[in-house]
């Protein structure tokens, strides 16, 4: 059996298991690097004979260099008590087999192209909009990487002409996507936590229209087929319509093709896995990691 | 030997040979699809026996699915009379070898990924500034098409504070690079063209902003681990160190690299082939449709 960690700012999620529908799956509080990664091993020792590879879909920023001194690090993350943490390092020791590691939108793309909304999409972009922002993205069928990793929640986007708002996110004030539409944005913003929002309240008109600003940009970069909206301001119920409304109205007509038009529905889509993107994800690395060696497909 | 044509929407590059040192180039401003088709047909004759294949980066949208009645053509474009015309169907007709076909920036990143300023880097973009702006990416190695194809020029940037135009993009006006930053929306803006006007000009620090912005748009995006900047504004002096210096502002230091900082030299290049780029890699896209049978690297 494989294992998989799913590792968030707020929870960490970890899984053993074959495939989608033989997972054995717990949830703890991310709270200091010691004593959550002790949480994983108290899980995953009760495997250990059995397991055979581990996958890690981790919150960022994190090296993803297998030449680097620090790969498999969380690096300078503006999470308390996490900058420069081992991540890899400690699993491999301790359970002796093959570690892959990746950020958690990138596994829970993986996720949805093996079993979800992007199943067999080549590609796609995966975005997640909650606490954080974030996106992963597969280009002929493979993650994209690069210099470092993507960081999707930090593009730039005009301000709504009727957002006051200075902004959340502490590189970027109210100038990037995470500092005007993630949950500690909205709830700074309003004085109150999204989930007690009313449906008609303007909030969601202004998230919707960031989110679709974003999505405007990530089309015209990537010219995906798909993108999967993730996290749990995506899954609040009415937000994705408001999207694809918002979006063709940017769009504009540009780009011809059925999905940027009569075919949105297509286009801009809920995940097929819903919350189990990035564990099963993370659990799929791992399987592509000891069938070939690499770190991600 | 292998042909290539660099199709732009106000000149056509034609090209034989079999490698960078040994080309043989025409150039003829782009008229009617037939009189500029014709005149293609004019050169590329004289070498009909020698063919082998021809590379084509045209001016879009284009159709690149390979499954599409439309395969190979121009299709939307606001170039009058170039709506709808079949590029790449008289060619394999009259010579009857192998055509490539793919945008502009695409061949160009083709070129400077084999013998450029990109050699060998995987993940990597290419833009050019110029009478239209666009970009062509490439990731682990691989060009990146999708959907459609990408169009990096239309990325929705927030305006320079100073900036009162309207814009120029007929689908955006001034809600896109291209509307904003393009050699049309230049001359527009201040009523001469981009070549008439001084160094120290405001256009210039209005347009480095810009061409920043967008950069850290595309960096967000994709992780590239280079950015060529082409075009002919890219070109003009100055104007790469003052996007430099823009762009290391708006970042921040979110992005712990040090190609992100004291190495942004090494990060926003300009085109190793200068301006040709783009027809030595129609050239490349030849000779890998020939080999390969594959459309793209």
């Amino acid at each position: 059996m494989y294992g998989a960690i799913e590792a968030g700012g707020t929870k960490f999620v970890c899984a053993v298991g074959t495939c989608l529908n033989d997972l054995t799956i717990v949830c703890f509080p991310t709270t200091t690097p010691g004593e959550t990664l002790s949480k994983c091993f108290g899980f995953f020792d009760n495997y250990s004979k059995d397991l055979r590879a581990i996958g890690i879909g981790s919150f960022g920023p994190v090296d993803l260099n297998s030449e680097s001194t620090s790969y498999g690090y969380i690096t300078d993350t503006p999470k308390a008590g996490w900058s420069n943490t081992d991540f890899v390092g400690p699993f491999r020791q301790r359970y002796q087999v093959p570690i892959a590691f990746d950020t958690d939108v990138n596994a829970a793309a993986v996720g949805e192209f093996a079993s979800g909304a992007a199943q067999g999409v080549e590609n796609f972009i995966y975005i997640t909009i909650g606490t954080g922002i974030g996106g992963g993205a597969m280009v002929n069928g493979q993650l994209v990487h690069g210099l470092v990793h993507t960081e999707m929640g930090h593009v730039f986007l005009v301000k709504h002409e009727q957002d006051t708002f200075s902004g959340s996110c502490p590189f970027h004030g109210d100038r990037c996507f995470e500092g005007l539409a993630s949950g500690p944005a909205i709830e700074a913003h309003w004085h109150d936590r999204g989930e007690n929002l009313e449906d008609d309240h303007i909030a969601w008109q202004i998230e919707s229209d960031y989110i679709a600003k974003a999505l405007i940009n990530y089309t015209f970069c990537y010219s995906p087929e798909m993108i999967v909206l993730g996290g749990s301001i995506s899954l609040r119920p009415g937000i994705i319509e408001q999207v694809r409304k918002a979006f063709l109205t940017y769009m504009g007509g540009y780009i011809k093709h059925d999905r940027l038009s009569l075919g949105i529905d297509q286009y801009i889509v809920l995940p097929g896995l819903k919350e189990q993107a990035g564990i099963y994800g993370a659990l799929k690395l791992a399987e592509y990691k000891l069938k070939n060696n690499v770190d991600t497909k």
